[in-house]
């Protein structure tokens, strides 16, 4: 078997065999597969696709390449839940919380931002003295005294990833089902999972920029996690506008410590509540995913989910003060509001764009060593469909940069269209897809 | 303008401009673009192919990579052959002589042998002293000198091509057309030609196996041809079986010489009279093909095409005594006959397994720093159609390793299928193409 038969043989559409992906993932994680082997076999598969079986067996070999955490000796259904990433996306910070409180460990090994997303980590530590560095004996002990632990990616948990992530990120083949399937649940079944929920996110501030492919890969990570035996539950939800209305990390922070007082905006909370009855149904501890859907809600009405929250900012190393007083967090140095310029409906929000210009505001990165401003980024007054005046604030830049103010708030003006007539927004939560769909 | 969004562009199926491709291009020859990033894109390349334009864009910037030969200097127009490649393909050898008798300038620039396929350099190599490392000032005069010079490739002349095979070879990433014609045309080009005819094979024992695929390439090579203001035409030859009876290097001298003597092999002779024909018309020798045939038959009849050779042997340092007495060249040390078996009709040889067994016997590579045994080889005494009996000896092996005597009589044995009834051999020139084909 050498590198050159299996990339030829997946070029002409053939399917590789449980050895033949090991011995790729195997040779390439021990780097005795140069990356530009690597990187053709990427693009044969991106342009050939793996059936059900080769994905589950790239997945294997993916997770087989580390440490797999073993979260047995703690009680209860270990239920996490993976967004495939969206501007705005602050679900885990509420949602982990909420189903910690409902009585469901929540194993929670988040990723940083990068390109026009932010990431759980990043915003995380825009809390004074919040960790997320944490070994994973750390993150057992966590879990096991306060039923959720949020930590990043360690070097010995799925380093075949590490190593493929970076070179699908400069060759263009990222956007490859399979791919990204056994990346994802790779990482998720490392982490010490029983259950899954997936946010597949679609539309332009999207991923999976098309319904179809959203639903495909969807389908695909349900597949992999039921054959793993870990119960797996996708939401389709729509991304065509960022969620909720702050977009940066302290400000995302901010709209967190609201939601878990029962302020939250309506669409951030219409995902983290379906998300997290999804998930402590499969947590065991609801009967249905409605009946989780209303623990949820009474979860946060109770406070519990803000004391759970307090809890896990104390036990990372946060200062609880600035949840408990979030007002005395240090502001930008800049504030500038943009007026709506005309009256009518708002038709739609770019949400690429925004997320981009939030980069360029300093609360992203470019490029993986830049240092993210967490005061900084972007609020938005208004949402897809109200009714606004031309003399109106509808959105809000907070930045450090003097000199980028101008260029953002024009591509922050031409990101969102208005409308003469009213508009309906398209609904937020899609579909519901499980084993049953697949 | 990144590489990656070149990759990505390419991968979705876009056309390429021509800053485009010259950005590639210009990029991997200085070692600017990482070889895994032009591994992907040789892949996307592979799926998505590319148009007339691109491929001659490609074609431009991999000559523009290195040193361009003139030969305006030399009157004549200027004519090579160059051959897709096949096992016992020794055209160049007997054509080389004859065009430049004829008074035809041929400027040919060849390759080595590598995989079952042998190179002209290595065949010419194995007259004693014959040397084919000439600078470009040394080929020039030697053209302006006696019409015709046979040398390797020389490090200045399409550096590009020279680094993109080698990543194309480990990549799988060889059977992509616009690269083939790339690499082709970028090095005939580069030498200096007013006027090309290409023999591209199919077949088995071919570097395209189907006949689809060969014309295709044909009319890329064609089209990138003309537009850079050289005639070109090009023929589909079938390559079912290897070409004349011998293989192996001084085993194909031997053939070359008989063939110079007018006793060549039939089907041999076919392909380089067809050959030798159309580049005397391109050559303005003759007036049709079919006149350059007969001039063609004439030269060899008449034994200038011998003398001319003696000529070139003499000019590139060669030691004409063994061309005037082949029989004083060294045998091989084990000389061992294999029969036949069984009576009938040969009904079929397969030209990859004999080439690839004539490597094992020591007349080719395996890797590209192996040595050649010139002496070994392999002889074939009945070809496709010719009926047999059992006790008749088919095949001779030459070769100085007895440990791989057994094991090539038994591949070789395998190689020839006989059949009871009479067999019909294929038509050998199956297809001319030229600039009204395309």
């Amino acid at each position: 078997m050498t590198a050159y038969e299996l990339i030829s043989k997946k070029r002409d559409g053939h399917e590789l065999s449980d050895e033949e992906i090991a011995f790729i993932i195997d040779n390439f994680t021990q780097d005795n597969l140069p990356d530009y082997q690597m990187s053709a076999f990427l693009m044969a598969v991106f342009f050939q696709g793996m059936n059900d079986r080769e994905t589950m067996s790239l997945t294997r070999s993916m997770l087989e390449s580390g440490d797999i955490v073993d979260l047995n000796e703690i009680p209860g259904i270990k239920v996490d839940k993976h967004s495939t990433g969206g501007v705005g996306d602050k679900v885990s910070i509420v949602l982990a919380p909420i189903v910690a409180a409902a009585g469901v460990p929540v194993p929670m090994i988040s990723g940083r931002g990068l390109g026009h997303t932010g990431g759980t980590l990043d915003k995380l530590e825009s809390i004074p003295g919040f960790r997320v560095d944490y070994s994973i004996a750390e993150y057992k002990e966590k879990i096991a005294k306060i039923g959720v632990c949020l930590i990043g990616q360690t070097p010995t948990l799925v380093p075949a990833d590490k190593k493929m992530y970076a070179l699908r990120d400069v060759t263009a083949t990222i956007q490859a089902i399979p791919l990204i399937t056994g990346s994802i649940m790779s990482k998720k079944l490392a982490e010490g999972i029983d259950a899954l929920v997936l946010d597949v996110k679609t539309g332009k501030g999207a991923f999976m920029q098309t319904y179809d492919k959203s639903v495909e890969l969807a389908k695909k990570l349900i597949a992999v996690g039921e054959q793993f035996g870990k119960p797996t539950i996708a939401y389709i939800t729509n991304m065509n506008e960022p969620l909720g209305n702050k977009i940066g990390n302290w400000l995302e922070i901010e709209e967190c410590i609201d939601a878990l007082h029962g302020h939250g905006p309506e669409d951030l909370m219409e995902i983290t509540h379906q998300l997290s009855g999804a998930m402590i149904y499969l947590g065991g501890k609801a009967d249905s995913i409605e009946q989780g859907v209303s623990i949820s809600k009474e979860i946060i009405q109770s406070g519990k989910a803000y004391q759970k929250f307090l809890e896990i900012v104390d036990e990372q190393n946060g200062d609880m003060t600035y949840i408990q007083s979030p007002e005395k967090y240090k502001k930008a140095k800049f504030i500038s509001e943009i007026k709506a310029g005309q009256s009518g409906y708002i038709q739609s929000m770019d949400a690429l764009e925004i997320g981009l210009t939030s980069v360029s505001l300093g609360a992203g990165r470019q490029k993986s060593d830049d240092i993210i401003d967490p005061e900084t980024g972007i609020v938005l007054h208004k949402k897809i469909g109200r009714q606004i005046d031309s003399d109106e604030t509808i959105i809000t830049i907070h930045t450090n940069k003097e000199n980028v103010i101008e260029r953002a708030k024009q591509r922050l003006l031409k990101s969102v269209r208005i409308s003469d007539a009213p508009v309906n927004n398209d609904r937020l939560v899609i579909e519901k897809l499980d084993k049953n769909s697949i």
